[in-house]
Parts: structure tokens; C-alpha cells; sequence
């Protein structure tokens, strides 16, 4: 089903007690694959972006805690369980936002709590769990390309922002899974991608991704995406999430102004997300927004581009409110506005 | 009537044959001073926005043609004024959308086709009529600032785009000199600077520009615009124009994107600029966007920031349509949106 000329590529993997992933904050002009053996060693990957996207997230707790318990010198059934918990402390505090860094942690400790058997076997298990849930979100991308792509047609031009690709999930891509699947029916298909500031995964990842998949590609400035909706160059916007609540989607910064451009404009605005990235317990108001580092924002690389000392806003994400959302493409379907109204009761979990 | 700790400085000057004037590509890491001699100088000044900001172009294309009066060889009042054509030639090839590059140009010309004398009287008289210009600017820019510091709240926090500040004009400022002369009337305002991809003039300049004057600044990258609006962190936008036309203001890239996130708010939208601004001769179906080239977008200085190769947009403009402006800010007051539908007949240039 995957189409012609698109690389199949693996994100994240585990070999003999090493994980194994692309240093993303590298790309594109280097190509460095990180070969981690800690869960501090992934706790650093996590908190500066080298290992970055939502559901790729999801992967790389578990298996942060995976190595944790590869490497414990734990005798006992209880001491191992103690170095997964303190492991999965280590992992959740190194961003607020994305959810999959909660709960894939979640699934393999309660998964550890729950186990019986002896050390060796827990150990299995917990490495047994984290390639599954890897393996999980690459058949989830797929479904999630495969459901998307009925909404694309022939000669769309669809703007997308950040990195929503494979370089931000297992295998294939949430958002561009939908354009690579689309594109693998044929579609003649354009993309638009935002350069994201501040750290450029649109520019750096997304252009990288499409380019080498043969897949047509134009990089524009974020401030360009009213422009370009102006003068109807775009006929769709997907882009993916990190964090979808009751009464809104959290995604990286930019998304909540492209969604009412979109609006604006009349054009759709989809969200393409497995349904992890779901927190239906909680509304907007009760997700911690990251803010990140000044220098972000004050540097490209190690080009200063603003006064020293100014000050700064970083916040990571926004919320865009359900509202400016046309649909929400899960690996069970496209859920449409229709379906918020009855999230909390109805949303098939 | 300039508040304590506003430094006033003079953008451009004519100083004996040398035009004095602040590279703007190397603030606010470095501050040098272009001294240039040549037609030819000014004309890569300008395209290479060493000197940049619609109000600073007009003056800059008046000095354009001084310079080629100073140094020219002509012997007769014709020879003069062919090498005064061919000057203003050259200048105002440099960039298409600004439209005080043309009429700039276009004063000093006609002022000596129009000129009775001799040839030194001429090269004298285009110098005058050059200072002349950048005198007028300056002074157009406090009355601005005066008329629309009255739209200013105390405590506002006030949202820019771009540089519309001293660094765009001859003095002072036009989005910027209304905030400035806000200040100066004590009122504690708070400024949210646009950093305004590719060329990042609202983080290299505008903030450059106020943190000397101490007004409080924040920096933020151009998609974080639509965050900080949800929020309700912003009371007003003020932005510069490049050419206001019959239906639209033409301003910096990502300036529409800011109206219509400004119009979804209810946050009054302004635009400061000198009447000299206006074209009222077109449409915006008439103008002309500069696009620039794609290194602009790719690099950020000497950072590459996407792969070898890939395809970008860099307009440089985009067009506001008059709905979305509450307010044009000019030396002769305040024009709303009751008097756009009267532009045509009625406005007073």
C-alpha cells in the first residue's frame, strides 16, 4: 500500500539495550542517529527536542523506561519496580504539554505494577511492551493515512505546520501519513509547510520528509499562510496534535492562528492524531502550556537575531478551541464537529 | 514634547557629498554608519534593505538622485537633468511595492525639469529638495505619533509587526512614534513586537529601538500572534504601511494574517503612516508584490535552516483589505473606516 519512491523509515528502535533514533534538532544538514543507553540519556533526547513529536514521544518514554529496566541492578521483583517508577518520574517531567509522554509511561508501569513473575521476566516485559506500543502507532499511522486521505483531492495544495511526519511518530506520519497516503492513490497533491518558528521543524523536517519522497513541496514563512489562504492557494490545512482535550486541540505554536485563517477563508482545517494524543479528561484550561528557553526565540542556530537581554515569550503549544476544527482524522475515523458536542459521553475510547 | 529617555536620532543625512545612514542589516549586533557616494551605493542599499521602511525610502531615493547631482559631470543644464533621469532610473527599479520610492523620486525630478537656472543652481537645488524631504518626514512622523497617541490607553499593550519605527523613517517613527509619543504622555504601555521572518526587523529593530528608549518590549515569533491575542494580552495592533492603495493597505508579509486575527478578537487594528503612503491612483489588484529571494527564507544570516534545494515563497508584501483596518493613522489625523468608502472622492491628499 506504501507508494512509489516513499521510504519506509523506522524512528525509533531498540537493539541489544540501545535505543536507536534520529538527532532531529540536527536535521537536515546532518544526519546523526543517537544511540541512547539511559533514561537520563533519553530525558535529555526528550527535553531538547532531539527526539520530538507526539506520538514518537510515546515511544520514546517507553522505551526510556525500557532501558531503565535493561540496565537495572535490581535483584528483586520490587527493586525493579521501584527503578521503572523513579525512570518514569524522570520521563514525565521533561515536558508538560504532549500527553503521549504520559500515558505510554503510564501503560508500561501499570503494565510492571500488574506483573507477576520474577525480574528477568519483568525486565522482558517491559522492553516486550515498549516495541509494542512503537509497533502500535506505526499501524496506527497507517489507518490514520488511510482514513485521512479520502478527504484529499486530486490536485490539492494543503498547507501543513510543524512536523507532523514521520520524524514525529514511529513510522510514516500523522499528518503527512494522510498526504503520503493520498499521494500513494495518486492524487497530484502540493504541500505548503510553515516554517515553525522557533525551532523550524516545518522548514527543517517537513520539507526534508516530502523532498525525499518526491512529494511536491514549498516552504513559506509562518506569517505567509494568510496571504497565501488569500489569494486561494490553499484548498486544506492538517496539521497533527499533541494534546486533544474536551473543548480543544493543543498543537505547536501557530496552529490556533492558521485555524481561524483558515476559518476566515472558508478552508478546511483538519487535525490528523491517534487516539492517544486523546486527554478527554480535562478542557483547555487545565493543560500546562510549556514555555521554552529566550534563546529559542533570540537565536537561530548560533545566529543572534535579537537585541541581548530582551525580553521574550517561548510558550510551545496554543489551544485551538473545537470550533475552528473541521474534523479530527483518527485511526478509527474522521470525527467531525458533529461528534465534539458529544465527546465526553460518546468519544470512542 | 519628546518623554524623557527617547533618544532622537536622525536617520539619514547629507553630509558634503556623502549620505549618512545606518546599515539596518547588521543592527542591532553592530552599528555602522554607510557613508555613500554613488547612485549606484544607494541603489544596493536599497535593495539589499541596508536601508529599508517606506518612509526612509523616499527620503533614501531623494538623497539617490542628490548624490548623482553632486558628482555629476554635466556641463549644461541637460546633461543634468539626463543623468538626474537616469538616477532616478535606477532607483526606483531597486524594489516595486513601497510607493515612496516613486514619489520621492518623482518630486526631485519634476522640481528640476521644472528648474530655471543653472547647472550648479540645479545640483543645489536637488540637494535642498532632498533635505527637504527627510525634513518633512520627520516632522509628518511627531504628528502621527500625536495624532494617534489619543487612541492609546493607559496600561494598553500594544501588538507590532515589522519595524514602522525611527529605523523605517527619517526620525521618530510611524507605528513606533505613536507609541512613542503615547509614552511620553505617561502613559504606561507595553509593546509586543512581531520578530517578522525572513528579515526579522521586528527582533533586530523594533526591539533595538525601544529597549534604548525604555519602553517595556516583548518578543515573540509572528505565530504566536493568535496565542497572545486568545489570551487577551493585547489591546491594540499598530503597524506601518508600505502603500495604501483604494481597497488595502500594503504592508510587511504577515500583516494581513495580523488584521484578521485582530478582526476574529475585536482588537482595533491600526495602521501609522504619512499621506505620502497613499496611492490612491490603484487598486491592490494594481501593485506589485516584491519577491525576494529564497535564501532569505532558507537562512537566517549564515544558518541554513531547510534542505539544499527546496522550493519557498518570499513575497514581501501582503494586501490588507480596508475591512479589517480600524484606523489610518496619518500627519493630518485619523481616517476610520466610514472614510474608506470615500477615498476616492473625498481624501485629503
Amino acid at each position: 500500500m506504501i507508494a512509489e519512491g516513499i521510504v519506509v523509515m523506522r524512528m525509533i528502535k531498540w537493539e541489544n539495550g540501545l535505543v536507536l533514533t534520529p538527532d532531529q534538532t540536527l536535521l537536515p544538514l546532518e544526519e546523526v542517529t543517537l544511540k541512547l543507553c539511559s533514561v537520563e540519556q533519553m530525558a535529555e533526547a526528550i527535553k531538547t527536542l532531539r527526539v520530538r513529536g507526539a506520538p514518537l514521544l510515546g515511544a520514546a518514554a517507553a522505551f526510556g523506561v525500557a532501558l531503565s529496566a535493561y540496565y537495572s541492578k535490581a535483584q528483586t521483583l520490587s527493586e525493579l519496580l521501584s527503578d521503572l517508577e523513579e525512570a518514569g518520574t524522570t520521563i514525565k517531567m521533561q515536558r508538560p504539554t504532549a500527553v503521549n509522554l504520559f500515558w505510554a509511561t503510564d501503560r508500561v508501569l501499570n503494565m510492571a505494577r500488574a506483573y507477576k513473575g520474577d525480574v528477568e521476566g519483568l525486565r522482558a516485559a517491559v522492553i516486550l511492551e515498549a516495541k509494542q506500543i512503537a509497533d502500535e502507532d506505526a499501524a496506527q499511522n497507517y489507518a490514520i493515512g488511510k482514513n485521512g486521505a479520502v478527504l484529499i483531492n486530486d490536485g490539492d495544495t494543503i498547507l501543513t505546520h510543524c512536523n507532523a511526519g514521520e520524524l514525529a511518530t514511529v513510522e510514516y506520519g500523522t499528518a503527512l501519513g494522510v498526504i503520503r497516503a493520498a499521494w500513494g492513490q495518486g492524487k497530484k497533491i502540493k504541500v505548503l509547510a510553515d516554517e515553525t518558528r522557533p525551532l523550524l521543524q516545518g522548514a527543517r523536517l517537513t520539507t526534508y520528509e516530502l523532498q525525499r519522497d518526491g512529494i511536491p513541496v514549498t516552504l513559506i514563512t509562518d506569517n505567509m499562510a494568510g496571504y497565501v489562504m488569500s489569494k486561494g492557494l490553499i484548498n486544506k490545512v492538517i496539521v497533527g496534535a499533541d494534546r486533544i482535550v474536551q473543548d480543544a486541540v493543543f498543537n505547536k505554536i501557530g496552529t490556533y492562528s492558521l485555524a481561524v485563517l483558515a476559518h476566515e477563508h472558508n478552508i478546511p482545517f483538519y487535525v490528523a492524531a491517534p487516539k492517544s494524543t486523546f486527554d478527554l479528561t480535562c478542557k483547555a484550561e487545565n493543560v500546562t502550556i510549556e514555555e521554552r528557553k529566550p534563546c529559542e526565540v533570540t537565536h537561530v542556530g548560533c545566529q543572534q537575531t535579537a537585541p541581548n537581554g530582551v525580553n521574550v515569550m517561548n510558550p510551545a503549544f496554543d489551544a485551538t478551541p473545537l470550533k475552528y476544527v473541521t474534523g479530527i482524522i483518527t485511526e478509527t475515523g474522521i470525527y467531525t464537529k458533529d461528534h465534539f458536542q458529544k465527546f465526553n459521553k460518546t468519544f470512542p475510547l
